[in-house]
């Protein structure tokens, strides 16, 4: 299920279609961590998020048959604009299920990509209703945002890429954890691609299901909307949760004011745009100096998709 | 004094000190200009604006006599900045005279590489009176922030570098204005590097000296302190003047809305940060588009540095 074949063809099958985003360096952030820490600027790719890697290794992976009445999803932002862009880039109809206090501005790309928005209220059960009945209705295919080989398969193109472009071996790799995919697509591209490699998963205290279940060793569903890291406010898919158990070394997680405060160091200091969710795995470094001191670090900055009238900054 | 010899050795001596920064290009800036458009990044060009250019190539091409007691300057912020990252790489003194005003990001920066700062009242004369005083003390030799030939050299740099990697002919590139070092360095660039590329100014309406000195070929001086974009409140330069009006097609004006607008339209789609300053160039080519209309544009961002707790986002 998860060879290391399957991931070379899934960079493969879509690397044509997406940026190789840049690693960038940072003596100031590198004084800071007392580490040397590569940053994978994947808010520079398509949709502004590594999610299209994932979407379009799935929609590639696809039967004419299977995709001939178009492809659906439900998500709180990244994976519905990817989903969107990825269904318009192969000429598909796309069906997205996004929650009613989504981000205006992630609402709105999605709709620049023409994909059709349908709505529902944050409570248990209506994301799967909405999503049952747009299915039923449209003969869609569901492209999972997390949960799927092929999505982990493309996820992991982000480590890859790393691997191969920071021009030096990683002693490890921190990455965010939300649903899980890129987390799973990191454990599998770090064993396979660089032994060796160590990876740590890094999410909120707020939305610290994968902390609890690694510990536990069972998966464990939470409830949780109020970390403003909002790609990671989903709960570990099962398939990504076994994949950690085996592959990655802890689950650090990290309180809101350390994520804002990095993502605003990253703003100011790497002149990048990355949204909260991006900012944990830096938060994690920061936070742990002690395990990362002397190491160098890959840190996955998974998107830059921000709203920021959503921001008071004046302080 | 201007020659194109002058600038590639300008070139060659700093190169190995700087960053070749990146060009990049955005599909949906594209469109919305109905252009080509090419965006030089000194954002990410150390110390976070072109700068360092021009100090390098100033500080590198002094004696040591001449610099033998420091160097010294005023500035609201980024040649503040640059000075000072120079000097220490030189390891030479600095000696920095700044506005009370100033950007508190800007003040730390330059004092986080160990530069002497001095502040003055924004009152006329002030500001002169302190560098005096500081010259008399110190001896340091004084480093002007735009008007000189050797930083108009350094700057040229910006120009030529982008020049060299569209990938294209540029038909045009959109330089800001302030005191005019960047504007008349790749007026000079594209002279030489390019002739047949036309270069355009754009400034504050709020500080249009550059513009009114222009319509009435006479170097006209103003009192301005309102614009957001703190890097052009400067006048225009005596020789950067002459340069302007053999070389440059035409000065630009854009509002501040115009300018915060396009700062934020870049934050979000190219997901980099630039300051305000940085933004007058493609607030421009928005505004003018029938004048840039398929048009192979090469736009300046000058630069990255900025106080976030200056902006209240919420809207």
């Amino acid at each position: 299920m998860y060879t290391k074949t399957e991931l070379m063809e899934a960079h493969l099958r879509t690397q044509h279609l997406i940026h190789r985003t840049p690693v960038l360096t940072s003596a100031y952030f590198n004084r800071a961590s007392s580490a040397s820490l590569y940053f994978k600027c994947e808010n520079f790719q398509k949709t502004g998020s590594f999610k299209i890697r994932g979407i379009l290794n799935t929609l590639l992976s696809l039967s004419d048959e299977e995709k001939q009445n178009g492809v659906a999803t439900f998500s709180s932002g990244n994976h519905a604009q990817a989903l969107a862009y990825g269904a318009k880039l192969l000429d598909l109809p796309a069906y997205v299920v996004m929650p009613e206090d989504a981000s205006p501005i992630k609402i709105r790309a999605v709709k620049e990509y023409e994909a059709c928005v349908f709505y529902f209220k944050n409570e248990k059960g209506q994301r799967e209703a909405v999503m049952e009945q747009v299915l039923a209705e449209t003969g869609a295919r569901f492209v999972h945002p997390f949960d799927a080989a092929s999505t982990i398969h493309g996820q992991s193109g982000v480590a890859k890429e790393l691997i191969e472009d920071a021009g030096t071996k990683l002693d490890t790799i921190v990455v965010p954890v939300g649903g899980g995919g890129i987390m799973a697509g990191t454990a599998l591209a770090a064993a396979y691609f660089s032994p060796g490699t160590t990876v740590f998963a890094a999410e909120p205290e707020l939305a610290d299901d994968a902390f609890c279940s690694f510990r536990e060793k069972r998966l464990i569903q939470r409830d949780f909307s109020r970390t403003q890291a909002d790609g990671l406010k989903t709960n570990l898919g099962e398939r990504n949760f076994r994949i950690m158990l085996e592959l990655v070394n802890d689950v650090l997680p990290v309180s809101e004011a350390e994520i804002s405060e990095s993502m605003l160091a990253v703003w100011h200091r790497l002149k990048i745009m990355i949204e909260p969710s991006a900012a944990v795995g830096l938060a994690a470094v920061l936070r742990n100096k002690s395990l990362f001191e002397g190491k160098k670090t890959g840190i996955l900055l998974t998107g830059g998709n921000i709203d920021l009238s959503a921001f008071p900054f004046k302080r």
